[in-house]
């Protein structure tokens, strides 16, 4: 039986395929600077976004039509795992990622709950097994349910921080069940809706308590996934902790939690925050910390976020460009934490909307290496910051310049010369390079 | 002879006063907590913005008429030496703040440039003498010369990097001669145009190395300003890289720099990072860096720098909060970083401006002080997050809770039962605060 | 029985009441500009954020604790009817609006559905006449049905047009039932996701069409309210045809609908659009379709509608300035179109909020008077404005200038010279305006 | 003797060329659609932006480096008239725009400054004369003079406004000397600071009369260009009255000026006002008013204008595709209203500049004709809306239909099945479409 009837197996099929289906330009087993691109991209399926999301918005209830719409929730979150693994069979797709309510529906305690949820990660383990594939990331939902109102790890309740507590201990043990390569944190409820009510310190200190037990806790059993943290600015609340990259940094360093976290770095939360995708990605990796991507793209004239699937090339290459030069994802992946549009309702939506984004990337890191190995932006740099590596510029990289032997240089009234940075010659040939892979 | 003939002294008659010039709200010597509103507030005036800017603006040009416009740059200095004691006392502002290319022209040569501001200098420590009036702050340009296009502390060309190295040099000297008592550094350039032809990396080093630099020179000296950092996300630069409080302790965190500096926060540049005046206030004071403010305004619906003088009566509530609640400014205070409009080119809308300014934080700390006095949001927040003072919220708070011993409480299904955060009324509230004082 | 058990009569109590559930501000009594303030402010519930909202947000489930929560969906849609005027009555208000499907059911087909919109209507106009109670506007939900996905009068389906006139028709003839003021049409989706697959034309015809057929049928039943367009840019959809007041009207005179249509103005809609609340109703004003407004406020640093009860003293001034400079309202008034915060569930926050809301809209109100009674600013305007009263700016006003005439005038080289616009003082005066009511 | 001595000429050499000066991608010879791309193309130098902007910025001076730079200003104006005949040769650009002020120094008084404009439109007219080059449009500034500080056209000065429409009338009378094809109209101050101070209703309707002038002197003198109004939100005033596509139609139409007027649009105001610059040329083209095009592109997280070269090519295909869908430009154009970055302050920039831009719109233009010729988006469409050519979508077409009539038809309970928009799928066919050509 099929979740999908309609959809075919989707293959590699070259660039003069007619069939929509067909992807042009990812082909898995194509080498990009060494590696086959299923190895630089390691692509996963979002489950909340693909199985279980509706379609609804703030103004409408949900449109979309699946074949599991009129089942008792148990038997919903069984179909949801066949159709799991049927789509990422259809479209090669070796990865997913879920949070704990994506998978199994919630019981009326918190033991029922994990009950639930043990019946389905032996589904999945299952299906796991049978297939190859395998799981980026697991997380808990800690935003949903009404009892995070005031936040999990930094609400004003006892009672509802340990009970987000409790479902991070049965995460990280389904994540060791399941081999989870990553566990992520994304706080979305973790932030304040005013000042006015709020002890920020009181709740950066009992989130960064709750991270520590966190890595204790996989310690004492075994679970080795690289821990991330997800950086967003704002939405679901007013005013998110972890605002941006830096604003992460900032709190692992703080808490002495650095040692422990990568992150997690989403395009439309970059743009959310005021960023490029690129630049969260650059702080993350001269930080040491670029860990994943959440692979999606905002409308930049929009204030929320919109997680459509990406299309943009720009951002897709110098996002590779980063992650290349980070020397790849190690343990991470690109997420394709993004959804179909509300009137994108019908099954088929889901398979363009994947391929779109798969294609978007595999162009993204073809253009990259392409960079990379032309030395297009790596010549460019090495000419352009040369003056520290001789003279003057060579003392104050190597700490032996003083304020005092510095003036003494400068008042010799050396000639100060500036080049142009020639960005309009350097977009043009970036279009050259992105439209000529 | 007066740089402003119109303007005449002023002074606080109360709230009944006809006259447009007189202060209704900030009287200095009136008590509050304890302290009087002059102790509390240390009122300074921008050099810039009052005596050097035109009104000019990318479409435009200036429109300011000053007495001083037709001088030789020299004369000019010395003339807006004069006009600065002149609106001091008028306005009874007990400190100033400059840049070095404020108050002196600019030389052929370096040597010639620390020349003009020798000479400068000497008349401004004459007139603090003779009148008391004193330096909050001062600091140099590194944003306005050409040689700066691509950045000073974090440009690519070595002999910049060694021309803003010296002149920060002077400018310790400079803030040592006069007494200042914070110096600041603001990197209006300090950022990229484009990440395609930036390292990064390279950059932030080179920044960390220069305030290093100055750290160990100004103990040379004996100089014992507190050192100030003013973050900023964009404008000039498409972006900067103390983009905002968080951004800019996470720099500090990484290159041990933190034990040395505090920050300057801006409103307008808080706004334009997406955060509150507030919020960046509460984070610099939880982490013992708030430093000192540069007080205007932004306007929301605008995506740039207005620079307005503050008249939101609900900001400077809440900045005067954060301050209170900080202890007080310490060594910093209240800098008017701020322009009059365009529009308001006349010598009296100087007056105007910072009356409206002072009469407005004067209402703000009042408003703030009444906030504490009647413990209105400490009452609430010891009762909203009164949970984690015992049980398993205390032994959440004190270190002793593992996901282990939280999983067996939350197990026994605690009846989880969240109060309103009460927001609404808390808006309400605020406003009988702010406008009962 | 009470839908609010706890919520006891509120009344206006006077400015010294320690009481929090009392108005201090809004005394419906009190005479203002030669009328009571309930009749100026004409205050009206909006039903679907005060009874249906559930506190839900993208990312979570909602949250509100209300006594109807267990019915039945036509025994709540009764219950709420209970609930409407007894907050009504509590809070003495004397309006409400509503949605077609805020107040009954929708059925499985229209016909059901219109069956379930009589029962309510008809207990609707019994609550009314027993208890003076008035409908300020009605109107039809287009955009919560998923049959609305690509639009209402906007779709590409002429099925889902054909639908959304029938319930159109319903909801004229309802308003007429229930002797609404005004009517009123929102186009939650009549707009677009994307350029690339929209008719822009046509959907913009068949909108006007649809309009005219509204007006028709209206004046066929003799339903004499006013009819009025609610502008917002954008969300749900990406881009609202009704983006702000300025296209609304240029919508309105191509299509000759003007002479039929006034705006319903809404404050965080305004801002969303990239304006102030005051720019949308002044411009609305001066083009004579000053009808209604939607009181609420948005976060400037969020990017959408966050509906919040309206607490900014500033912009409550300057929106009633508009108001009594349009010679008030009209058939039009004060509609809460606000939502308590998710964090604010329970009932007492229904009327803390309403309170905050009509608060700030008496002191809004008297703030605004007092502006116009001492022509704070048109004396200003009067004097600002003179030069156009007399010599060549009489002949330009009066049209007989051309560019000749007034280039031989020009040619004079009369010296030109402009006066401040004071713009830091005004603002100073208007804190002591809104500060003395 | 060159003004650009170490550029060469620009050809085009096809796509191999490894010459950093060569166009690729833009051949004007080549044949898109039945007409050459420079037919099609018609750019434009943008005068103020190409020889007399120096890279100033709100925070530095000039830096870039020109060899009229030392000149007297008259002699700088007849240098920068060479310099822009032989950059319009060497990089064949056959169209080029100014306002008055770019090309002429001003003088003591109004005579003075139309002398000095006589001297160089003659120069001009010689250098048209041997070149064939041409003028798209000219305008005059209203804004850089502090006597615009005001407004100019709505000023509440009658003096301004009379000096303003006395350079108007000697604009037309240039344009018409020169033979220009357009006439623009760019507000720059004509807006507003403040509503405060504003009396928005008489500024507009000054702003109307002297549109009407203009139109009056114009047929007056048998100028037949084209008139375009630019519309732009904000910047350099808080808020501009032609603030974007909408608002100036509303205003034309207002005032009886729509026969008279089409709008140029700029891509960075569009984003600038919140639209996506195809959203602008959609809503000029289905009014019938799309006359011309300002061909840049603005940061979209940044707030100001920063008329950047255009190099976006989704952004270049669109806005293309809606120009081929109105037939073409007409009398209009692509104008490169952008200016080289502050940090590209070398000649060769301004050359790199204008082939990125000219390069990048050759692709958008050949990209969206393959859109036309393949009826990418056509069939689609007619897909799509098929429903309203036939049953009860043409009654509602035609106009037979009421709402009596299409109640009884929804009556029925006909199903309604709506079809998904494909929205994913289309993004990724736009990508093959700019991809492939």
């Amino acid at each position: 039986m099929s979740m999908f009837n309609n959809v075919p197996k989707i293959a590699y099929e070259g660039r003069n395929s007619k069939n929509p289906f067909a992807f042009k330009h990812y082909n898995p087993q194509e080498m990009v600077l060494g590696k086959t691109m299923e190895e630089h991209l390691r692509f996963a399926v979002a489950y909340w976004h693909t199985y279980v999301a509706s379609g609804s918005d703030p103004f409408g209830v949900g449109t979309a039509v699946r074949s599991w719409d009129s089942l008792s929730p148990l038997d919903k979150a069984k179909a949801r795992v066949e159709a799991n693994f049927e789509l990422m069979d259809k479209l090669n797709i070796p990865f997913y990622c879920f949070h704990d309510v994506d998978v199994a529906p919630e019981g009326a305690t918190l033991a029922e709950t994990n009950k639930n949820l043990d019946i389905i990660v032996s589904l999945l383990k299952e299906n796991m097994k049978s297939t190859g594939k395998k799981l980026l990331w697991n997380t808990v939902n800690l935003f949903t349910n009404p009892r995070y109102v005031h936040g999990a790890g930094t609400t004003n309740n006892a009672e509802v921080f340990a009970y987000a507590a409790a479902t991070i201990k049965k995460g990280l043990e389904v994540g060791k069940e399941l081999g989870a390569e990553n566990y992520v944190f994304w706080g979305g409820r973790e932030g304040y809706e005013s000042l006015l009510n709020t002890d920020m310190k009181l709740e950066l200190d009992n989130l960064a308590r709750l991270l520590h037990m966190a890595v204790d806790y996989a310690k004492e059993i075994g679970f080795d996934a690289q821990f991330l943290i997800e950086p967003k600015p704002k939405e679901p609340t007013k005013h998110q902790y972890d605002f941006d990259a830096a604003t992460a940094l900032a709190f692992l360093q703080n808490y002495d939690l650095k040692p422990y976290f990568k992150l997690n770095i989403e395009a439309n939360h970059a743009t959310l925050a005021g960023h490029t995708f690129e630049h969260e990605l650059r702080v993350a990796r001269i930080n040491g910390v670029l860990g994943s991507i959440d692979a999606n793209q905002g409308d930049l004239l929009l204030g929320w976020d919109t997680d459509e699937f990406p299309t943009d090339l720009y951002t897709s290459t110098l996002a590779m460009y980063e992650v290349l030069q980070n020397g790849g994802f190690g343990r991470g992946g690109v997420n394709f934490d993004a959804k179909v549009r509300r009137s994108s309702f019908e099954d088929e939506d889901l398979f363009y909307a994947h391929i779109a984004g798969m294609d978007s990337y595999a162009r993204g890191l073809k253009a990259a290496a392409k960079l990379i190995e032309e030395r297009v932006l790596d010549d460019l740099l090495e000419h352009r910051y040369r003056s520290f590596r001789e003279g003057i510029g060579a003392e104050i990289v190597s700490g032996k310049a003083t304020l005092k032997s510095i003036e003494a240089y400068a008042l010799q009234n050396n000639p100060i010369k500036n080049e142009s940075g020639r960005l309009e010659q350097l977009k043009a040939t970036l279009n050259e390079v992105i439209f000529s892979v």
